[in-house]
């Protein structure tokens, strides 16, 4: 099969064996995938990842449980053991021993077919469409916010970063009854959130009013610090970006303000797909650009560009 | 009257006017003091403080309104408007534009009589002698753990740091019904905990094992990376560490293992004045040497010194 694999150099689209059925997976034919900011980090060395890329993807089941046969799914794409402390706890997304599909030690979804474990798999119900179906993951890591976090009726919320994450981030806050402003440096971005009625603000003319939750998801390491700043004392940072290298980070401010910091990373499914079920956020608009499975490394280019935001792979 | 006075270059017993009765506000004839890390740093020139140093302390009200008169009071240390919108939420510590006793735009209690708002006074009583009563305000600080952070019964929680506030923060924790386990580098201050029945390591023989609850009072940069590794996912490190300096720091496993970092400071003094009533914590084992008002800038020198714990200011 197709597949777009990263050998540690170059990444590039290449002839895999097809995933084979083992207990317990479901073999899933891939419909839609999205391309992730994870993994252009991965292709400049994150997680020293090597195999297939993509986690973010919907299909439909070709081989499996008979029960799961034919339905339409997306997956969870973090593989936990199931027996450990962690897991029995609840947390398998946390599983110590955990593979994560296109991530580490699983092959992802930028290819014809998936291996899923079956207790991973959600089924996409009808009104959502593959586009949609695709927005699931990274819909779910925004989630992730409420289950960490109350948010009280019309809270003060500021969301830094108006790429993906920030906006879905912004939606799913706006959806909840929080006050949001979403804070971004691209007028174009920032105007799928105003349409939505989130109060927007360009980086240059926000005056950096302080908030009770703040969204860190500006994907850079100085976000930090403008979002410590933008954080009333005994208020919430929530922690999306992932920042590879180590930075300098005055750490005083969280103490003296006693400001809460929750990373916060993937989400279960389920709250995704009822909103995305209802209409209660809109990802379509996310779409830039899509190219087909034989196109998918230059699927990744195009992510990379400025401006741009979703980028779909359409492999089915 | 005598008072410890820093100009910004040198601390000195010097005369000083007394503070003057003021509405609102009382005198308070100083009975004892105990040197913080907190005054140590000031002297190297952390909050440009420049005054009568002191933060801890306990005495008399001498002046101020009828009904506070003669009576043995502690005072909490920020001075709020009491005005502001974060006054209004019940956040006077963090006012921003509190004073702070001998920290920020206050003079402090290294000094035979000191100013505080009648607002902030606490009645010390009877059983809680002047010795214990000086430790009421780090005493709190270390109760605001419970104040922030739920704390489950038999809770797993690791300490990182066998100062005054490590002292106190195991105590608390410990009395609350977690199952605290103490990490410092002094056998002698640990042995203050085991006597009290809290499991102890140091650090050479400290394993590094998780728990759900870290508490981070190292005093030390490098803390911040020991209390991220020894923090469970989806568990909660409480940074009570205020490092002055900016140094590099790794947050990425926050995201990854989304933990839950709570900044905290001072805190209320009424829980800690009810423990040093039951005697619920131990604050007398942590008094390692005492001195005159006359002599205060030896006080501090000694303070300095490793293995010290807490030196208090006799100035009644």
């Amino acid at each position: 099969m197709k597949a777009l694999v990263f050998d540690g150099g170059t990444v590039r689209v290449a002839d895999r064996p097809p995933p084979q059925p083992a207990p317990g997976m479901a073999i899933v034919r891939v419909a839609r995938a999205g391309v992730c900011n994870t993994d252009l980090e991965l292709v400049k060395g994150y997680m020293g990842f090597r195999g297939v890329l993509g986690h973010e993807f919907t299909g439909r089941v070709e081989d499996g449980p008979p029960e799961w046969k034919g339905r339409r799914v997306v997956g969870e794409i973090n593989f936990a053991c199931g027996q450990c402390e962690t897991c029995r706890r609840g947390l398998g997304r946390h599983c110590p021993t955990r593979r994560v599909m296109g991530i580490l030690g699983a092959d992802g979804a930028f290819a014809e077919r998936v291996a899923v474990p079956v207790a991973n798999l959600h089924e996409v119900p009808d009104p959502v469409d593959d586009d949609e179906a695709a927005f699931v993951e990274p819909l779910a890591a925004a989630f992730e916010i409420l289950e960490q976090v109350h948010v009280r009726p019309g809270a003060d919320c500021t969301v830094l970063g108006d790429g993906k994450l920030g906006l879905l981030a912004a939606q799913v806050l706006h959806q909840a009854g929080a006050r949001v402003v979403a804070v971004g440096k691209h007028e174009e971005k920032l105007a799928i959130l105003r349409r939505r009625g989130i109060a927007v603000a360009t980086l240059d003319a926000w005056r950096g009013e302080a908030a009770d939750l703040v969204v860190e998801a500006t994907g850079r390491a100085e976000g930090f610090a403008a979002a410590v700043a933008a954080t009333r004392p005994r208020g919430t940072l929530v922690l999306k970006s992932t920042v590879a290298e180590r930075a300098a980070h005055d750490l005083a401010p969280l103490v003296i303000n006693e400001i809460n910091v929750v990373g916060s990373r993937c989400g279960r499914f389920a709250p995704a797909l009822s909103a995305l079920k209802s209409g209660a956020v809109d990802v379509r608009s996310l779409i830039s650009a899509r190219r087909s499975l034989a196109d998918a490394a230059e699927a990744l280019e195009i992510a990379a560009r400025p401006g741009v935001i979703k980028v779909l792979i359409e492999a089915g």
